[in-house]
């Protein structure tokens, strides 16, 4: 049984792709990360998604980058918009994906696992610029140079199986795995017991997935 | 004046380099890690040079990787070798220097530095994967389209002055810049006040550059 290390953050994407790394096969290795985000309520979700997903393990790491600000994510002193912006907006954080793969790389090297999965999308999001398939080819050529394992010739492959699909495709393509979409957490400012604010970029695109598939959105508004 | 973060960590080779940056002009931000060592011997040495060095700014991020294991850095069960090995060493980390990266590009992003400083070595060093100037090359063009910064035309540098230094040539270069190598602490195994084992690859490596530089080595001998 090949084995693949799934990040997965407690968003509706991320509980799709470790819906798919299971249907295909994958002994998976959930990790989350603890970055001061303004609330807890995604990793309580991840953990209650890792547990019923029957995971071989899960962690979470206390990545401490808080610390260096520049995001409304991380810093309680930029409010996050409640509306679209122009550009990139203020909830990028910097390098976050760089590091998240970065702690997958070592993880997946550490227990011998083939691939990492993320729920990377670059169609319905939020135009992060580390979201996009050409930051994700530089990793991949980054990551193949980076590690013993692949310099001993067993690559780590970085998949993202959502790239290139709209979110009414993610919400389809969870439904028919079994995703419980309503133990998931998307929004950037969720309450304490995960209810959604429902204004927030990731809210309003997460809204649009389930009206586009003609869904019952399972989501808890505060 | 130009921004840089350097990377620092409390080591003869980063202590050099912060010197270097500095000599360069550059107005300086340092970034430690502690990622569980065996000691915090090195990091009491990163705070002595930053300090001594008048950096803008030092900052230390815990970085939780010692959960992950997996190499005698981070692991006790793991005995330090005393003696070189054929291959890649149990001393290596797995995905270090990813990781290390991965933060100083985001702390770069934040401060609005146009470059970071490595001290990684491609000469006299152990043969970890991510020390090698293809392993940098790609990742800088991976840091190139990660970040806000370098999309809207704003690169950030990758340079490790160092690349191709023997470590003779690095004591040498670090003494005409005044560094005080007898505050660097360089061992894998330093004891909790700093003095070094004698006999681990970067002890052996440290004590063979002073040798061939005919410099007296300041290193604190347990």
């Amino acid at each position: 049984m090949s084995r693949s290390v799934v990040l997965l953050s407690g968003g509706m994407d991320s509980a799709t792709v470790l819906a798919i790394a299971a249907a295909e096969g994958e002994q998976c290795f959930a990790l989350s990360f603890d970055y001061g985000q303004r609330h807890n309520a995604e990793l309580t979700a991840a953990q209650r998604i890792a547990e019923a997903s029957g995971v071989a393990e899960h962690r979470v790491i206390n990545i401490d980058i808080a610390q260096l600000g520049g995001s409304a994510l991380t810093d309680l002193t930029i409010d996050v918009p409640d509306s679209a912006s122009e550009g990139i907006p203020v909830t990028y954080v910097p390098a976050r994906n760089t590091i998240f793969l970065a702690y997958a790389l070592a993880y997946a090297e550490v227990v011998n696992a083939e691939a990492i999965y993320t729920g990377i999308n670059a169609v319905d999001y939020s135009g992060y610029p580390d979201c996009r398939p050409e930051y994700l080819a530089a990793f991949q050529a980054m990551a193949n140079l980076a590690t013993k394992r692949c310099v001993e010739g067993e690559p780590i492959q970085v998949r993202s199986p959502l790239i290139n699909m709209s979110k009414r495709q993610i919400v389809e393509r969870g439904l028919e795995l079994g995703v419980d979409f309503g133990s998931t957490v998307s929004c950037y400012s969720a309450a304490i017991d995960g209810s959604a604010c429902g204004v927030c970029d990731a809210c309003r695109l997460r809204r649009a997935g389930f009206v586009a598939a003609g869904i019952i959105d399972p989501t808890r508004y505060g």
